[in-house]
């Protein structure tokens, strides 16, 4: 196996995703490229000394610039803030690094562009991590729709609902700020769904008409609790759509719905039969096709198995189920394909600067009342 | 037990549920108003003599003039299509009787109007047969939110999902053209959905943008194959809606959603928790609510049961499961209460006036692309 | 339609569940006998006035061999307690009356003997109210069996759990008595079970080994709760099973399972494929049978619907859901046919004898250890 | 972070899963023992040079005993076929190496009794890969049986049915041979449900009866396709069992059940409640406890979270999902603790053999037709 050496840039929990990723891959598929651990990067100098001997990396640093600048790392992580996605991606592309970055892409639609402007000036490859559409169960209804199981696509509806934010009682952060971090349930729930809506479909979102909702308008302060802070961003973020193909649809995300702990649910229609998903049970699809004896027509469960691509390099045998972190494994192997072949993964930063334009429109659109386009 | 007098204007399915209905209510409830099955009315007279035999009534009729004028007759189901029930309903209310007629309430808001002068302009009491709003589940789910199980409601989504018209090669009917049938999936299924976000939130719509989507657009003649028909009104409609509580939703329909039954399924969203509902499970609902212990939290799958009131008037103890008859029966009860008491029933012509209103509005909003008032 | 004259015997549940099925039978099927409610009887002679009344029947009676004397009634509904079917059944099939009882068939072998002598002196026909079994959607599950859906069948498996006594404060009753009632969870619960696998296997079940667990031990006295009473039947009654064709199934009931409100859960286990049900949610089945494509394998959730038999004389589509009540009038529909042909229904007496014969053996086998025949 | 060397004997599935494992301990966990990959061992010398490569291990061999004697390793993994692991384990014990050994224990009880022997005579710590029992969830449910969340457990009931031999027209293997294998469904898929029957009661079988069948008795030759072999051990195991807590229970596996990939389902009742779980859908438990309101009362659905201990080490947030990987992961931890403390870790050596004798006596059992002790 050939080798290819990695940076990880940020130690939380996405930083920590990527490692054990990392340290997986060679293992579980036993062929490509084998991550050699070589450098981690944290500002806070004791916490990286300590995760670095914890994940097994050669070398660790507090400035990216290291990283970027060294010469044993050829593809580098990116799992800090998104406010530092820019800066850092655009540096590792002009360096010659391949770039693996956490969702969302950026804060803003001009960020992305000149991070796809660096990929573009650059032959590296790139990859975002919509963790949810490497799921291989995922993929393989991707594929079962493109050989015509469920005919021609006729929608799109998708939900994503968590409870994060559900209790009123919840202090304010900056995330609830409009200033401090720009949209709320719109940045970080809807890019989720927009990325699975775009890979289902095969196509595009081109026109929304959104609306936002803010149903917890005060919280306290998290210093001082006898004061009220204002809300100032959306709780919840819903939209009709338009795709490219000429399909509609409705998207519709939540950070305020008690009891959904990662209640992704998408559905896509087709002229056909059906397919749905829900996150929650990440190892089961449900799919209706026509039945010849209406007598047995009904929506199959089907569990995650081996011949669902590349779950038989985790398990043998069906039923005994992927986890979150093996689904990272199946993104990372992606990218390294891509830096194999040179055949680009999907989301690339090129796939992924279309999902930006959608929450913008659908912000746009939120804020105006009217129809806007992507 | 009192008994009231009894005529049914149609035979087909819903006159059929009515009846049977009333040959159940006496020996179900066992108190209030008993039944009487005074006369049929079809206007095919092979048929309605037929059916008066086996559905046990007096007397049969082709003309539903009969009914109204019969003076034995105090209760009037209206079971025949949508362009009738104007009609039929004002000449009813006019001669004194009580009225249950099946749901839409009309074609037009102008004809609703004029159902709910009639009514106003009597001392009967009317019933719309939103029978999906019956369900003793459904009704303690709005009884629990009142006592605040869920906190301060924040949302209502919902969706009502068929597959009537899924296949495309179903051919062309009346329901495909808006010259003969107004609009599609909005009239036929989403009339159902709004008196759901009525009931769940004690609130109304009113504000909405629309959308429709026509996605098989060419249908054979029935007649001659060879010949395709434009299909010209709405197979999906959907709406994200404002209500006069303050609170925001999403409303999607269906008429081609292949492998959903009668997929209506919504959520309400609490401040402290969350309801759902899947109405091909009708005896269950999801419930979550805060837990002190979060290894214990999730949602509680409620099945039916005697602590649901009328269930015990059915079924001795729970799990063992109401049908859509026996809440068609919960349903005659809520009207039969109405004409004892004088309260009215929930939803009355008053209430589904404001149902037609939405509809009409979302319509409004499909064709100009804006954010109209209900 | 031709008309058939109805006793009904008992007033409390059953005799409820009876009579809203005669009340509907003309109405719902629309050809056959059209039941005609002629006596009604309960040994409290104010309950038997008022019950008259509110169900409609044209007599009244407290002394049950009125009902089996009257030239009127042709058919009897026995729904009183277990201890008293044999007397009423046999003087109501030497009347010449046929026999609708409820389970299970009687309080001993030997009674149940002399109830299919009394049958088999006759020309009557005779059903026993194994109700669960008579869902259209266990019958189409019967009829896929036959038609090979899911290959030879090899195994039956079925839980029946209730949670009727699950909490250890419920006082001591009869029913927790050998003396009194006999066998608790095995006569209570274990005759449905028995009834289901006897009918999805097509096959009976003749060689048992069981056992018995009382898990509550002590039970107040209802009267002087500072006394505790002994329980000495079972609360939970478990078996291994061979059948007549060679299979070999498991069998398992409990008084005693908290949070199973009617958990009759069975899986029949074929060459080819499986199908499974869960009572509580008794408008679904499970089917699984092999695919082609491995990628599209699982259990498809079937709806009940209008091409399960005689589902479609309900309700004119899927997913609107059958009832308790509504099985309970396909189970009349399926004597009022045998009647009119001669052909017998399932479970007859000749059919029930051979459910009692199990229950009898595992008792055997649970107070011996030892593997018994049936 | 400490280190620990590790030997991984076997390179199929589970060292695969073993060496997955120890790549990612100390990433997850970033404290305790922090895995050092030091020899990796199969006895194909090309296979074991390029698995060492993949998986990153410092050197490999073809001989188990050079794992054995490295004193570089200090926990060795055995996961070859069951019938090395007495010699492989009796030998790494003697030489002072930890022990995780994959289920069963061993292909006798006697072989067990040696393993365990060799145990005792060391100051090593082991564990037996019965991964499911380490489920967090698994664990987190295991607790609130001890807080009483259920009361007093009253039983134990549970299935393990899966489809590996489901297929008639699988050819014959040695694993359907007594003499070649030993007991078919009973060794293979029973312990497991053995396991986790004496974790969830805290108690263990002491009787039980038990019953095999042989539902496909002639397969194939795969060679000879013409030729038929006799299959000759169980397709299926069923038992009735007692435990040492008074408790009784039934037990059930099956090798031949369609549609169930990893069918391990059980249900632990108690006197206040009841909880359920089905391996299919991992990240989830079903509770039921005792409801003050009866309206609300209903089965919850749990989903793993950062509560259960220790989920939080892989994922921050709820409903992400583990995956069978991280289990196997958390099984390391136990033992890697087990090491540290002193403290054994369950199943150890002396748990794992009451697992062995418990499907002892089954097969004894269900040879003599007679209810044994344990």
């Amino acid at each position: 196996m050939k080798e290819i050496g990695i940076g990880v840039i940020g130690t939380a929990f996405m930083g920590k995703a990527h490692s054990i990723a990392y340290a997986a891959a060679g293992t579980v598929f036993g062929d490509g490229l084998r991550p050699r651990l070589e450098m981690l990067c944290d500002i806070d100098a004791e916490r990286v000394r300590a995760k670095q001997a914890e994940m097994g990396f050669a070398r660790a640093t507090t400035d990216y610039r290291d990283v970027v600048a060294d010469p044993a790392v050829e593809l580098i992580s990116i799992c800090v803030p998104n406010a530092m996605h820019r800066e850092i991606a655009v540096a590792a592309l002009a360096a010659g690094k391949h770039v693996w970055c956490e969702k969302p892409m950026a804060t803003s639609v001009a960020e992305a562009e000149a991070m796809l402007a660096a990929a573009r000036g650059s032959d590296c490859q790139t990859l975002l991590g919509y963790n949810y559409t490497q799921n291989p169960l995922v993929r393989a209804a991707r594929d079962l729709i493109d050989e015509g199981a469920i005919g021609r696509v006729i929608g799109f509806h998708g939900v994503y609902d968590v409870d994060n934010e559900a209790d009123p009682e919840r202090p304010f952060s900056w995330r609830m700020s409009r200033e401090a971090s720009g949209t709320g349930a719109n940045a970080d729930v809807m890019c989720h769904l927009v990325s699975m809506a775009h890979l289902m479909t095969g196509s595009e979102i081109t026109r929304v008409v959104g609306d936002y909702d803010t149903v917890h308008r005060e919280r306290r302060d998290p210093v001082d609790p006898a004061r009220l802070r204002n809300v100032d961003n959306d709780d919840v973020c819903m939209a009709l759509a338009h795709f490219a193909s000429g399909i509609k649809g409705t998207l519709r995300v939540s950070r305020v719905a008690w009891g959904r702990k990662c209640g992704l649910r998408w559905e896509i229609h087709g002229a056909q039969g059906m397919i749905c998903h829900d996150q929650e049970r990440l190892n089961e699809i449900q799919l209706y096709t026509r039945s010849e004896d209406p007598r047995q027509q009904g929506f199959r469960t089907i569990l995650s198995g081996q011949y669902h691509e590349p779950y038989a390099a985790f398990l043998p045998n069906a039923g005994h189920g992927l986890g979150f972190i093996d689904v990272k494994v199946c993104e990372l192997r992606q990218l390294l394909r891509a830096i194999e072949t040179g055949e680009p993964a999907w989301p690339a930063f090129a796939d992924g600067i279309k999902i930006e334009r959608v929450m913008d429109a659908i912000d746009r659109s939120a804020l105006s009342g009217e129809w806007v386009d992507v």
